[in-house]
């Protein structure tokens, strides 16, 4: 990047617990996309939009919501996009995710690799929809290229 | 389209009940576009990927059930790319759907122009999400293309 | 009505499934009356009150759905008084009619023949009450006059 | 009233707790009548109909369940035309007003000025209605007029 | 009574609302008997035992638990053989009932004429059952007498 | 059939949504009979007991609602042996199919191919078994001559 | 007894699983008294009414099924006073005793030695209460007794 | 039967609970045939589809469970046509049963005389119908022998 | 108080059912002061913060509701400091005093002696606390001091 | 064994309905050992830690009350070491054990050969756990082995 | 603190998940005053007590039970006066927390700035009151103020 | 160890949050042994079978998840024997252990200090019986000496 380049504004990618797993974890679930791999992508994607990825993964509840308290001072600085948040089993958990969204006002897509609601029933159940955005499931990793596109697109 | 050319592949669009009202029905959820430009969005958009799209409108379960019988012939005639079914309403009350889909294995991107997580609770729950391949909600109208996109993709 | 005289403004009266067996069911439950008799009586009503009424009668969900959508354009237009709603079974399991009502915002009165509530259980939800500005059951046909009275006084 | 005129026949209206308050009330749900114009309304008409409202009210269950008892005792002396009663809150929670009704066998309509069944869940379920001859909710006050109405049509 | 005898000890029997009712109140699940007659009853029963009956009705739930009160006064003075309580309706809504119960620490018998688990779903909970000594339903009226006969059997 | 003959009395036999797909969908659970196969299997069974088969399929739920008043109409007639009613998906949704057996007193058995309590739980509540006289499921298309043969033996 | 005595009618006394470690089991809760003791009670009690008792007890379902068959028999030859019956844990379980209850027709007073509201919650609902004539609880033992004098007013 | 003539396969008829009461047992219900011509019923069908009937009555259900494991053993032989199974109130509540039939793999018609599903909840679940193949109620004693051709036409 | 001082803003204290107990009443739970101490306790706090404290206490529910009306119109008039409410059972299972709180908008803190979530379930629902504006429980007698305190502070 | 060595303390195993079944039922869940094998392991072990193994099985559940009595005989000369358990289906439907269990006290350890929390939900409650001293499931055949070591250790 | 005092006792505060955003989270709920001031009152206010206070903040919910850990060992030492705990989103979803409290027995203050029960539904629950000495909610940041003041009175 | 002996397998051993109170948590509870004895067991244990034991605890979801990613690499490498673990209360609210197991397809031996069955309702459900292989629970700390033994037994 030039020196003098304005810095672009940021997607931030988000990844649960169990996400450091992928490519090994049920593959006929998840496929064989590893996280370096879903995270290259999204870098790729944001870039042909003009935008920067920060991509974090952790199997830490307290880690996911500071994150979001990080997204959330970008978004009072004007420097972000939106949040793509595979928040993986704290979907379904999580409380404190669901409030640190709403106290940051960050956009979010919620987003999950395999269809949800073909699975047991207490995967049907989020935390976290009734305050993102938006909410896609059972896309694939390809799914985490079509939030990048719809945050650009907002 | 010239004579010889082979007719494409088609994705099948399908809009269930008081989606003609688009536009004029509480435009504060469901945005200003018509069902006119949502259907126009389609066709430019399957045009994009070398894709034919089919739209149809209904306010009555059977004629849903009857087009994703349709589908399912193309289906077996390795003629349908996917079905994008915002079923509005039917979504959550319709189980006859829900067989139609599994009958004829066609498939489907379940898809909510609004974030149905974020209403009253009964929208919650949907029948055909256990049988669509996909879902996705809360992307306004512009979901109707990443939707696309995706099947594009398959 | 002579040539130049206005168009009276509408009461549009729907009836749901089976109700075009009134007379013949359960006539300790929903009295003698026939469907006709209740159109008659509405018309009538209204007259009275310096307005017209429409009447239909279906067993298809669709139907009902689409005639409010005719009852908001004639409220878009200021010509409507308002829907009096006996949507039958539909009552108890149709979100596609809370849409109708909820996308058009017509002023609705839902009306049962019988006190539902000293039925089964099932039929002591209504999915439209939500949205209708007033609900009136056990009454019998002659809760069909009282709507009339009630939306000519509004 | 001449001396040797029999006394026409009653209807009592039973407002229970905090319709004391109408008028004050929460007027964006209630409206700006107060309790006395509501009486006021009940009395002229039930004159209109040749029948005469006796109007209590009262924030004990108690009482509401002995002026039931009372109306029975109109009742089994063939001098009570109906009993319209706005239970308020006890419609929620009030057994004992369920057994009056039914013990003493008084035709009643249930009337809630509100439509309750855009309000609160717990406000959508009411003891009284199984026992009810009618119910009726969403009219505002003039509810109570339609009510005597329908009294006067027995 | 002569003079110098001891004043015998007591037993309370408490009946709550529509009980004022018994002999006109749906016979064919009360029976015939008038709540003067049960209290005439009681009162030979007790002095069958030697015992005095105190025989109180109302419909208001506060005079119950103002009743439960004055019981626990005797019962402290060593005076109270014991309580014989038919709460009517109150048995399934009044919380202040079963700590007035619990509170004094009276020793309750819970009756009811009818066999409550044969009615409506709502009549076999009973908030009072945990906290009396012992219950009992479907004797009738019988059952007023076999209580006081327990109690002078404790 | 000779001139004189009187017409034999009449045995419907209704098909609901997705039954039209009989033979291609999911046939390890609905074997590989189409619903020409089933219709012209009922026509024969009925044959053999002097009855007349009339066969009608629908995805529409107000057509099976229509359907079902034609049956009370040769029902009071007394030219109707009875129904068989596979009412597919809405068996679990449509209490307006409810409503018109129970409006028009028709003798109906209700008949599944496959063993519905086998299979998803919302497929084990009926809204129709309380109004049928008889419910069979899980003989496979055999169930048709079963259900026949039943009716032929009332 | 004397050769030309009539036989008197009788009582049968059924107790249930469990019930005979009397005086064993649990003795803060069912007391000191065993199971032959409780016999020997309801024996001289219905002696005392010129009854004659019937006692049975067993662990078996079937056992407690059957013996309400045999005073089914007595009950159709006129011989039958009533039936004590402590079902123990059956109370709780058995649907197989209350068709035979139903079946028979048995006057039935179910019993329980202790008060079952003031224990596990699933002690609190009972399948035979609803076919029972009369229902007692928390008299301990002393219970057999009032049974048998209450049906002997019978 | 001839000395060398081959035993033919076997139908087990098996009738739970209560059902020895048929005949008396509240006939409005369950009509006035008795178990015997019941038994009688199921022998002369089966010897028309050159079968053998054997048929057993218990109110115990560890008799029922052990007959399925006898009905187990001519299934592993290649002897076990099918099982007619009534478990009357067993079907409700036993998971032994359940366990028996997929224990023991046989195949088993669930069999009720009346339409469990117009009578209490209660009656509405079963336990056995997951593992049966087929199910079927309301048709009086009658089913039995329809039951019976169905095994025929396997 | 001088001839000329203004009249002291009012701290309204309400205590309900049983609460006239107090220091008798299960005094493991609710320790040893008595009512009258309780009341002494709140006229020196509110004394101290310049206020003027109002105490009732009755047993019956429409007393609570009417003093949450006269509280009301000291509120109206700006002579209220705020509301502490004791409402005992009626806490878990009064409509009413909701609707008199939402009715009236007076500013009201709940207040339970012990804490409520460590006793029977159906103590941890109450109707109030939608509407109070603050909550607490388990501070035994010392929360009235702290709950004038906190109004002091509004 | 010598005359004059003492009687070894008594491990007592119970197998409950259905596990005659064991290595032909469902050799996927439960393995390929028969009870003979289960009771021959349980024998063998118990002789190594000094302990007679007394092993019953039945498929009634009154048999298994009745044994678990004659433990509690054992235990009351201290001769009891324990019970192991395995109730089968009666694991999910009895209360008469939990009964017997609490009733007589004996030290129970409650034995799954399968996980029964990895198969259907209502394997998921068991009324004896709470009674149970310990719970294990999923261990196999090899489980009756641990839980006779445990035993062995108390 | 001058060399020789003694350590004052101590109260702990501890905040939990999104707590570190007060001041900009949802102002019209949670007020303007950041943690910093929230900590700054409760240094100070203990202080006024003579106490010294601990304020710890974390978005993890094993830091806040290692926290509890930290107290009870004040506590078994004698030097803590008492926990003010403001679990955040975990109150509802740690039992973690619960046996944390429950396992060092440490005295706990739970507390809400706002009024949880007037929000959500799934705010309503506290896995932590049970455990708590006292609960208190919606007196905003001033409620830390008060929980100190009740530390210091116990 | 010598230098040249393989590496033994391992044996996993994780315990959750508050385990490390154990010994002075709940002693009525928990027992009186603390974690490093536990730890001590387990390690003898494992050396006795030939295996090495690995003890983990933490009061984070995030390191137990994680500890299972690493168990899982062991796993693959075919040097894992078994993991117990013991996870505390995140045992009833984790999925993300859940979906740690299933993801790495480690054989888990899921165990619990007490009978969680006999204590409060919360306690009953398990997120990781499903995915465990087996469960115990209610053996003590000797628990863990069972669970090794099993693991070596496999």
């Amino acid at each position: 990047m030039q020196a003098n380049a304005p810095t672009p504004r940021t997607v931030i990618v988000l990844n649960g617990p169990n996400l450091n797993l992928l490519g090994t974890r049920e593959p006929e679930i998840y496929g064989a996309a590893t996280l370096a791999d879903v995270e290259a992508l999204c870098a790729e994607r944001a870039r042909q939009h003009g935008l920067r990825a920060l991509c974090y993964q952790s199997n830490s509840e307290g880690d996911l919501v500071s994150w979001i308290h990080e997204a959330g001072q970008l978004y009072r600085q004007g420097q972000l996009a939106g949040v793509v948040l595979n928040a993986g089993a704290y979907t379904h958990t999580s409380v404190a995710l669901l409030d640190a969204i709403k106290g940051t006002g960050v956009p979010v897509i919620e987003l999950h690799i395999s269809n949800v609601h073909a699975r047991e029933p207490f995967r049907h159940h989020s935390y976290l929809s009734a305050a993102a955005r938006a909410v896609m499931c059972g896309f694939g990793v390809a799914g985490y290229g079509l939030a990048i596109d719809a945050i650009a697109g907002w």
